[in-house]
């Protein structure tokens, strides 16, 4: 047995990734919430980028393991069994998976996540001032470009690298949770794409990340309904 | 038995990084050389992002198998045979080499790569004009903090994530091998990065690599040494 310690921010894709992945593998750990941004934060001193999320592993005789970034928990998570978990075990849906993987840590978080969640989240938790209209818009703008690709994808597909659901999913769905709180995503617009997301959001794994509260913002009227 | 095609633009660090591991794994391949930001270039109908590297696998059978973004690429190349290859069997450097993918796909690309890059090889390639003063010398400020961070590291290791070189040295070498190209490297400011580096360049896969010319730059005059 070992004891696992997750440093996480709750409102961070990368880190809520990594609650839904250890949720799937029904791996129990405590957590330690921190704010990245302030002076003294644990993290700073764990993961040289300075940024969640990592997790600490001490196993029984005493030793830890320190993961730092999701791509180290989510692979630490990959290989702990001979089982495939959230990697299929097809060379190409594999190739899939990493292929969105780059799209969601690249594109997604350069063109919507630096944008939107800037303006409405980075901007009230560092005082920066209020969101500015034409970011709102151009980040908007973005993420409609990538609920088009999603929808694409999965009306064709069960899961977004294919037949049954992967890293690739966890990281969209996380970064789409985020965004949901702030009531940016129009699902109907994508019907595909909010099947999928019920589907994802009626998984245990899912439970811990609709009870996160953002200080200041009520999450959107549907966040926390599995049925929306 | 398989014939693989791939498209590279030669002067990215996902380019390189990958022909530096098919080097390493000795595969053959023939070489499609692309301009991602042209009209009508190949990869836009192969890889959704547009961008190389995209690895075309066909085996005896006729099946094909293609493969977008560096991590896609050396995914394949990890898991095609049972030894391990650019990834260590211990967790913990696993864990290491996937920080550091992490850092230099983040950290580095936003830091170095979109100043520097964008000034010394993406204005001359897309006809922006000539370099800004400023976001050369923030370019190369960041590009010192980089080589510090890997001189601490190299100083303890013989690699960047531990004992044998990995996904990290392959990646890592990949950027500085296009910074060094432009002259951008001060090697002397950093022996044991210097070091690391000329093993890395001695080695077969770096051959094709230092055959690269760029449209009207000179490489620097150590860019092809191997002992310099």
């Amino acid at each position: 047995m070992s004891a696992c310690v997750l440093y996480h921010f709750a409102f961070d894709p990368g880190s809520r990734a990594v609650r839904l992945a250890l949720g799937e593998a029904r791996i129990g750990f405590s957590e330690t919430p921190v704010r990245p941004w302030e002076d003294g934060c644990p993290v700073a001193t764990l993961n040289p980028s300075g940024m969640p999320p990592v997790l600490q592993i001490a196993d029984a005789g005493g030793r830890a393991l320190t993961l730092c970034e999701p791509a180290a928990i989510l692979g630490w998570l990959e290989e702990r069994t001979k089982e495939p978990f959230l990697l299929p075990a097809d060379a190409a849906e594999r190739a899939e998976v990493r292929r969105l993987l780059a799209w969601f840590d690249r594109r997604f978080t350069d063109e919507v996540n630096a944008v939107l969640l800037h303006e409405r989240m980075e901007k009230p938790l560092l005082r920066l001032g209020p969101p500015e209209a034409r970011a709102l818009r151009a980040g908007r703008e973005a993420l409609k470009s990538h609920l088009v690709m999603m929808e694409g994808l999965l009306a064709q597909r069960d899961a977004l690298a294919g037949r049954r659901i992967s890293q690739a999913d966890i990281v969209a769905a996380a970064h789409l949770s985020v965004l949901d709180y702030f009531g940016e995503v129009s699902w109907a617009a994508y019907p595909a794409v909010k099947t999928w997301y019920m589907k994802l959001k009626s998984r245990p794994c899912f439970r811990p990340l609709l009870a996160d509260r953002f200080p200041g913002v009520q999450a959107s009227a549907w966040y926390h309904d599995l049925d929306f």
